[in-house]
């Protein structure tokens, strides 16, 4: 049986077509685009014309607002590096208690080792952002503000082009980590006061290791890796060509589909939520259903360990996750349902299933049969079967 | 007819080999290695086998001593800024006058913004470390000595291994910059007193966008990209799998031809410089010949701008280049040579031939076959055929 995968928040399969617009990178078009003959001019070429393609799905005003990296985590530290180093005077940085690790990780480090002050603005019960809060802390000593514009675990948005306005007021920098919002809504960047935006290639059917920071056009910055003077002498380094090309194709391939795939993907998401809702008891959406990714379902089970509810279905095939990937192996439980202060019965039993444009009707039909047996096992004590080592019921 | 590719230096055509071995990573086993589940877990055990195979290669005594990163340069500026966090009480950044721009330009920076103490040490004129020189400036204020394998200009050698003996002596950390050796030279680091080395997988034939930081099991480190617990917290970011695997692909057809290619490389080589020595007068040899890399030759034709000779040679259907493809598009000469103290006559008329293990008779014979009459062309006085627009002699 075709395996189930619902964890597209952590990463995408590859589109075949995206594969296929990097192959010549690899063993044809080869060339270094900083040399000047035709080996490199093909390379520079394809670089230039991806460059435009993921301008157009995010809708940047100029290609050269577009900075290749090697992802989100690279560009979410760059951003935040960046504006501590070019904003004189300025030494607190704003996040909320949601962001990824690329981000807090780095702010903790920041706080600690380099005498930055990280403000820290909570979220409610729904995962919403505490907007007076937020205005309160802003001030005239703000570098950066970082704000994602939508959560991995709960898909839950946030008002990142009002907050950007407000940010505005005070002369800082808005810099928003959009790697789970771009390919998945529609962004026009040029509209907005954002001055930087993160994003990743693997999470929107391209390839891993390659992913892109929006530096709107004026914006002071400063590089974070230096040698040669490859993208403006933005971000050293050869440029990673195939995986360039693969972007910008996976970000052609979103433009034609975000539109028309976002309401089915939600609709088939709704679906699922419903439907485990109604076959089984003790469960709990987390975050707000109103602002929310299409794609992402957050749902917790009472009574439940979602690290033996994981690994459980994917023993029936399915894929998906407890917290973030980025965090798994850890036995803490995720920072995002902590922030939103979840209820403790529910804290531990999170599940996150995140769809993509791959995912149809007969993947969710599968979760929807297995769920309430598998859960049911695990809400009935079994003494002499801990739930991390399940066995040989679920094949069945 | 087949264009003859002669700067492998810049960059490598990757082994159809390896590209085989990256596919399934797109599209089949593209989970995320952080995942507890199967999908994930074929992506961790594909990552795992890539690193005993990178480990291998550059002998290394454990595989968790390879950290994967997204190139040469990200590597060359972690292990210089990872010192500089780490050896307290040391502020003093070693490094010679001929390295790569990832490790200069950063070294320049940290002495303008972060009060870094940078020693450059010079080198003769046939690109050799003045030992002596390097010798006097160890103190115990050396955080790090940073100093490459092999030059990426000239091919020239340094002693590493005997280097690094020397830089133990004051308890600094030793880090060599490999990109243009691994592959090239065998390298065996357990039997070594290095404690970092960068090397870069498109050097080597495997893909752009991937390489890697050697860090000697228990030396002090602190990651430059901070975020999720990858790469056992040493580089956050989900984990380029694909560049992974092929980097790992890279290394074992390496391993596999290192020691059988490198003296027929060399020998194609000679015979590409001593022809050219033969044919046209007034040519010179930079950097040294006993102490090289068995594919580069840098060699230097009187009277010729060297932008004008790569052009004459694209247009021939071979690519070379002048200086690296990291300054290209910059009219100052050579940092490396000039380093050298080239005589002027030979400084701008440089041109760097870099082969492989994919370059052959055939290619040598061509280039031996058109030089001659592009270097006189060049030398002769063309008023109205200025150099940077020669037209239509060399197809012929």
């Amino acid at each position: 049986m075709q395996p189930v995968y619902l964890d597209n928040n952590a990463t995408s399969r590859t589109d075949p077509a995206v594969v296929e617009a990097m192959l010549p990178c690899f063993t044809e078009c080869f060339g270094n685009p900083s040399s000047g003959y035709a080996f490199g001019s093909a390379a520079a070429a394809a670089v230039r014309s991806a460059r435009k393609r993921v301008q157009a799905l995010v809708g940047a005003a100029h290609d050269h607002e577009i900075v290749f990296t090697s992802g989100g985590t690279e560009s979410d530290n760059t951003a935040i590096l960046s504006a501590l180093n070019v904003m004189a005077g300025r030494d607190e940085v704003v996040v909320s208690a949601v962001e990824h690790p690329a981000v807090l990780t780095l702010c903790r480090h920041l706080e600690s080792d380099r005498g930055v002050k990280v403000r820290i603005i909570p979220v409610d019960g729904r995962g919403r952002l505490d907007v007076d809060a937020f205005q309160a802390v802003l001030s005239a000593r703000t570098a950066i503000v970082s704000l994602m514009w939508a959560n991995n675990e709960t898909g839950v948005i946030f008002p990142v082009a009002e907050l950007a306005e407000m940010t505005r007021t005070v002369g800082a920098l808005f810099h928003t980590d959009a790697v789970q919002a771009v390919g998945r809504l529609p962004v026009d960047l040029k509209e907005t006061g954002i001055d930087m935006l993160s994003l990743s290639a693997h999470k929107l059917h391209g390839p891993k290791g390659v992913g892109a920071l929006y530096v709107r056009r004026g914006t002071p910055f400063a590089p974070s890796i230096l040698g040669g003077r490859q993208e403006r002498a933005r971000r050293a380094g050869t440029e990673n060509v195939p995986g360039i090309v693969g972007l910008g194709k996976a970000a052609e391939c979103a433009m034609d589909t975000v539109s028309a795939e976002g309401p089915r993907i939600a609709r088939l998401r709704d679906r699922l939520e419903q439907g485990l809702q109604q076959r089984i008891d003790g469960t709990h959406v987390n975050g707000d259903t109103t602002a929310r990714l299409p794609n992402t379902c957050n749902i917790a089970f009472e009574g439940v360990e979602s690290d033996a509810l994981v690994a459980l279905l994917d023993r029936a095939g399915i894929a998906c996750s407890s917290g973030s990937a980025c965090t798994s192996g850890s036995t803490e439980p995720s920072h995002v349902l902590k922030a939103m202060a979840v209820p403790p019965q529910f804290l531990r039993g999170a599940v996150r299933f995140s769809l993509s444009r791959d995912t149809g009707e007969a993947d969710i039909a599968r979760v929807l049969a297995v769920m309430p047996e598998i859960v049911g096992r695990l809400r009935k004590p079994m003494p002499s079967q801990p739930f991390n080592q399940p066995s040989g019921l679920v094949h069945a």
